[in-house]
């Protein structure tokens, strides 16, 4: 079970003090979502449930081999992002997206929960912006699909 | 935690009484294993690790649009088979697979265990063949990319 809020980003804080990676990710499928992911060296096979701020989740860890025999199945453009991980309070961590390529210029954060309870009493931080978690077009494989949202 | 074994079949009970299922399935993908199913009338996604007798499985129940959609994407000829479910000792059940279309002549049957030791332990009745839990050529994935493996 996945528990999760996502924001986009008014501004972010200086990131040289905060460990990051880059992430490469594409859809075999995006509904249902079949998702494989290169971080830094590992690579994982990840398939999602419907759903917005809790979804089921399973993620596997596979092979670079197996990561490239799969990318040749993909139905959509990657995603290239830099995730950078910056600790809130409450044992919290944001995870600030930065992307790349396709989706240049779009920036958002997300942010895991125990619980649903913690979730909805979760107060984001200044630096963050609008809500949209129950957004599906912030979800990764509609970006991947559509491109950036247009905001009013 | 998926723990089986799987065996050949000698000779099979009579089928009639027991409860059965049509099994339609394939593959997006062998290795790693990502499976479609239909089943009855229900609909499931499945991704599987490497392994034999213990592998980490994650099955998602899909509807019928999304089975078909994915049905487009996949690599190999379906495998059809039907699933007979025999009451056997101990509130273990037999899985009789009576394989269909290209692999018909084959029958295979598994049982499943909530533990290791179980599995270990467990006395195969006399209906039952050779024990082919190791063998991958029996995967599902590869019979659906090989067909029926030779025995000597």
């Amino acid at each position: 079970m996945e528990i999760e809020r996502k924001f986009l980003v008014n501004n972010y804080p200086l990131l040289e003090t905060y460990p990051c990676k880059n992430i490469k990710q594409a859809y075999l499928s995006t509904d249902p979502v079949i998702r494989i992911r290169e971080m830094g060296e590992l690579y994982f096979l990840t398939v999602k449930s419907q759903g917005h701020m809790v979804r089921e989740e399973f993620e596997m860890p596979i092979t670079k081999e197996q990561f490239e025999s799969l990318y040749t199945k993909v139905d959509t453009s990657p995603i290239e992002k830099t995730r950078y991980f910056i600790p809130l309070d409450n044992h919290l961590t944001a995870e600030l997206d930065i992307y790349k390529g396709h989706l240049e210029g779009l920036c958002t954060v997300e942010v895991e929960f125990t619980s649903v309870a913690s979730a909805d009493s979760f107060k984001a931080p200044q630096w963050f912006g609008k809500d949209i978690t129950l957004d599906n077009r912030y979800k990764n494989n509609n970006l991947a699909t559509y491109g950036i949202p247009i905001e009013e």
